[in-house]
């Protein structure tokens, strides 16, 4: 029995449809910069959000009307929904899905029963993955929710927390590799303080050293051959998180030697909080060889919280895939970790949020692609470095001159050659035409 | 001839004291923890705010009444401005000061003339300080301020002006060097970007990793024994600095291998800037054994620009002194980069603006040093983290285990020990105590 | 059967005293600027957090420990809530409470069930008001809760959905009547938008307008003499809310003529929500006018949500009463609107929350009232504006000058008069030595 | 002599033109929505950030290459510049533009001296405005920059300050008044305080209270008959501006009886430092019939200061048209209160910025009126509120029913009938449908 028995599959219908239920520029097939859309996008449905998200906010109750879903936490309830979620899948033209161990399956009353819980929702995705050909961008485990995590998971006060959290872990690792998952990975939403008054900070992230290289150790065991991932978010639900952004994470990486296993999953959301345009985050991963995937939000920045919205604006989407085009994406993806509004309660607003926001970075990949294709903006940015292109530029870049090399030649000169204009208004400028014409 | 005729030296008169060119809590040689005061705190005072600060803002003209100054930039001016400056360290009784070179010296018509016009106030600091003793906390180079610097100086697109900066910091510390400073300091005002469609990060990093390491080779050249220090802020001037905060310096420096030669200068109105509690990045980048030295001033956190006021809160500097009595300040100081308001315009205020900040840190440090002493929340927290002091924990931390032991231990228990109260309400509380009382 | 076994009355024992579950500084009969702290103070308990807050957030379940609360909605379990809540009171010294409706009684199948409900519960509440001498400070109604406001109540598209408030309100005006509440209070948190574009704000606002004035029909009908307050608010839960300052509230309630009708209450983490420091809002109502109560909590400048975290910093405390000294606050109160952390599940945590945020205000009435008395600050402030008391100053005031006197008036003496320091330095070092000495 | 030769006047050559020197979207001459694109959008040149910034920011000189400008302050210079300006006017296309009495004319010794100077360029104004038909927009008085108005203008404490207020807007109303201006403005950017302790706001307010009124009269007094606007802006440099955003200026409208003679010019830049969208702004000044004129330009969300960039973000231009078609604009304009970034200092910058965005907000309005003509977002928004259309919906509109009634329907009804999703996302989506294809 279908769920969305009034949709049918989403066709794309090219930019002048104004049927909302059709791509407008989302052509899976379509040819951009040498891959198709689909291989570019790799877009990515999350479970957490579409499937388990109730609209609840801190000043009021659940208002979505999900009419599949019985209410109870039974794997009964856990299976049927798995099955509506890849019919969703599936008429949403997605390739991937993603899920963590909580939002799938739920937990029992011991660990044990909780695993057993999980294998019997796995089955079902299994089955549903062989069916629609769906493939698992990555699994996660909610250390988060559950009261338990309160004072964190790895980084918690409670030894037995951090011994429930290994378990935890253990066996989404398992269950993804089963589902032959491509990604792992670790969002820590309680890995972090609410005051410093009462927290160890440096022991604390000595234990989450720890945790990480016991899942690095444990992936090998088990012949677990996806990319872990970390994704960086500065605060909420904590007042801080140590993954705060993709700076802290790198540093926590290189001072527990975990740079070889780990990349990071970068969202728009997140990057804002800290302060970071999103393309930031991305070109500062990207360029140091870590950047691993992308959660496709938006935010509000007149908002201090995640809103975890989908994002529709083709500047945002255009930058992003600007920077995704230069770096690759595979084996992450576009991941929309966001959520329909709590007064987007119908099931077709699902539609309406992914197709929109699917057009915006079909859109936003085929202005990046002319805009690289072409040199519009690249072309003043080698012109703008050229001077380095000389003798001099090499020879420092090559790390063969001193102080009082330098010293020498500018004694004689006396003061510099002039400046250029750096002309960001006019890149603005040159950014819009391409968003005018492609 | 004086130019605080009316001000003697500041004395300590005690917490009673109405006298607003007293000391009430600033004693000197007054020994807490161990040490005395004035070895504690190493108050400096810096010469760019208090002796070159004009109270010009982006809507304003100078306000700032400094009688002494003829207002040209003839050396002759400098070197009686820097008369003064020490006649304001030395009845301020403060140990320390600290300047970039155009600070102190103005800019001729060619390098070697700037750097001649150094050479010349450099003679009058040195008198100076062995006529009264007060030392050099660090020297540091103003990259910034000329438009020379408008792309950058270590990251600048024009390969002359990075000559340029190279140039200026060997001559910068040269004269730190011959002036005994005890650090060497980097803050990159416009080592950032201000727009990403214009800009190369990774090769704008790449040549701020050279310039540094040509720092180290240059010191280790002459002898300069002091400590480096970067200084973290994210933005302002730039829209992004690429030292945004500790953990992208600290990034920064492992990624270029420059650990062993840098420590941080954390300034309390950067770190906010950054969405960071002050304590955060001093416990950060302590724990990390990269706490080098503070600028002690506060900011605005209604406001989005750096105030740099003088700090007054005595949560802040007892938070502050919290910290630094854990790992220590030295060879670092005590830093007052801080400015009087533009409308505290008179001469005087200068002396009142040190006085209070002087003083709420030494009542900071009263505070801390009780509260440290008496275990006023280390008790608390040992107590919070005690199920990591048994055999499991330690095992953990040296370890020793993995997953699968984890992952059995907690299949037999079936659920945590539960967790016990965070108890942030009473730690609040009993720092207040520790407030009123000490 | 006491909730609190392990608790007794909590007293008064001095700035001395380690008892965590003693006042340090609020000494409810100690007479402080001619009235006791009591009557200052008017301490309030919030029903809303103390009683019903749960600790779940919105990454996380509930993790609040009420072993009074048998977590059923029904009247009973209602009922025995109310007993425990004011033994609360009692043992708290509080002689304030504060509730929503939905807080205090569940809601049932239909309208009418709601309101029986209700009833059943306000009768144990009189009983215990009688019994314990604790008064109701105000109630008022949740519109914001249940999903049948999640466009709004007052401002809902949904007609169905205003008339429904209307009724709500009604019943909660009632019973806080009946109750002798000495003030109802509106806080609109859906009364707001998420997104313009789909959005009529004036036809909104004319609603709101509309709904405000049947309440004050309604109140004079059924003789409740109590003040009506607004609570201002930006943004949380929804994107932006009508209330958003005391500005927007005020200029509301002129434009629709409310202004004898109703007051506002300031949130401290409401108004730095909105930009403002809590001491501005408190000003700007008050020389209005307009200031009725406050909200006493506080929140973390560096997050952009509501934390509503108990108050006990001391500056803020201070300010706060040198505000409400100035304009007074009866029938208002200080309203403990604050909740503790979600990791202080402890039902022991209520008390050290508000004993903490309780010696705070105290502390800080103390420290205010000797700063006034003295003319701490004030005197200064006079001798700042005395230029105004001039003959030409008065004429100013008084309305009795045009352009053209003033422009013959600065024609003749080409410049104005020097300007004096503004002196902030000063003063925030004669705030600190009122905290020292207070 | 020309000071741009190698500029000709800008032409429109439509979308496809990669000619960075001509028009792709604003076609004078075209005519949209029923008027054409010259009378909707009523561009304005600034000439405070044009020919008077400097490219200094708090932590640098300035940069910008101006060649026909000899850094003097004489009103040769002065009225040099200004035929300059008009050139840049013309061959921009833009009809209109704005002044500050101060960066049009030199101050002199004495007010008298200052007022002849600005008598002597405005003489130059005329014979240029009368020579290129370029008309003035608004008029008005920097009272912001000289040190004298370091603690406010019409809200200093020194009357005399006040008094030399007074005189300069009378001045300046007399030229503004000479000149044609349609408006005359007030941006109160020292009107505020930078510390709470040191400022009496009530006594501060009525004084400006009492300043508006009196310019109201002299306006009179001389037949202006332009519009009086206020611009709101919360901070910067003041920590407080009394003028903070809508609300708070039209609560100080209302409260001091001045709405039927002022209305407001918004700036997106200080509308989000407010926490305010442009458009929310816009439309809450619009409802209540005081939307004036607006300042063209953006921010940096991720910035805490106003950065005054050209706008060329599509979805933030057609916002603002959307506002502007539904409450006209005249006779205020389209005013770029926005200035090049620092390193853009070649004067041909100033073209690109200035085309750029004049196409921007060309193609918002094509944009919006499209979206307006075929009720894009309107037919939703209409069927959102439909309920409120029926019998009930308004008689409560009308003030004909009271809480007694809406409570009987209700318990009659019991429950509300259901609410419809808001559709946040399908609007989003449409909007960017009407952006790909107006
Ligand atoms: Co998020
Ligand atoms: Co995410
Ligand atoms: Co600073
Ligand atoms: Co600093
Ligand atoms: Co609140
Ligand atoms: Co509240
Ligand atoms: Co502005
Ligand atoms: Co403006």
């Amino acid at each position: 029995m279908s769920a969305f028995p009034e949709v049918s599959k989403i066709k794309y219908e090219g930019p002048q449809s104004d049927n909302p239920l059709a791509f407008r520029w989302y052509n899976p097939d379509e040819v951009v910069a040498g891959k198709t859309m689909k291989e570019h996008l790799r877009f990515t449905v999350v479970y957490w959000h579409t499937f388990r998200g109730t609209g609840a906010d801190p000043f009021g109750g659940a208002t979505m009307c999900r009419p599949w879903d019985d209410g109870t936490e039974s794997v009964e309830n856990a299976c049927n929904r798995a099955r509506v979620a890849f019919e969703f899948f599936e008429k949403l033209d997605a390739p991937f899905y993603a899920f963590h161990d909580r939002d799938v399956a739920p937990e029992g009353a011991s660990l044990a029963e909780t695993n057993a819980n999980f294998d019997a929702v796995a089955k079902v995705l299994k089955e549903q993955q062989d069916a629609t050909g769906v493939k698992l961008l990555w699994g996660t485990a909610n250390m988060f929710s559950n009261p338990r995590f309160m004072h964190g998971a790895a980084t918690t006060c409670n030894v037995d927390v951090f011994t429930y959290a290994a378990a935890q872990v253990k066996k989404a690792l398992e269950v993804t590799n089963e589902l032959g998952g491509e990604n792992y990975v670790f969002w820590g939403g309680r890995e972090g303080y609410q005051c410093l008054y009462n927290t160890d900070m440096k022991r604390e992230l000595d234990h989450l050293g720890r945790f990480f290289q016991m899942a690095v150790d444990y992936a090998k065991e088990i012949g677990f051959k996806g990319q872990f991932l970390i994704e960086p978010k500065p605060k909420e639900p904590t007042k801080h998180q140590y993954d705060s952004d993709a700076a802290a994470c790198l540093n926590f990486l290189r001072a527990y030697d975990l740079t070889d296993h780990f990349k990071l999953n970068i969202e728009t959301n997140h990057a804002t909080l800290a302060g970071h345009e999103m393309m930031h985050e991305l070109e500062y991963a990207g360029m140091q060889g870590m950047l691993g995937s992308i959660d496709a939000n938006t935010g509000d920045l007149l908002l201090g919280w995640d809103t975890d919205q989908f994002a529709t604006n083709y500047y945002l989407t255009t930058q992003i895939m600007l920077v995704l085009l230069k770096y690759g994406l595979s084996p992450g993806g576009v991941n929309f970790d966001a959520k329909v509004r709590r007064e987007s309660f119908e099931p077709i607003d699902l539609f309406y949020a992914h197709i929109g926001s699917m057009d915006a970075f079909a859109r936003g990949l085929k202005i990046a692609a002319k805009m690289i294709d072409e040199g519009g903006l690249s072309k003043l940015v080698d012109q703008r470095y050229s001077s380095w292109d000389g003798d001099l530029g090499k020879k420092i870049e090559a790390g063969q001159v001193s102080f009082t090399d330098l010293e020498k030649i500018m004694l004689e000169k006396g003061e510099v050659e002039a400046n250029a204009s750096g002309r960001q208004e006019l890149m603005e400028n040159i950014f819009n035409r391409y968003l005018d014409l492609a």
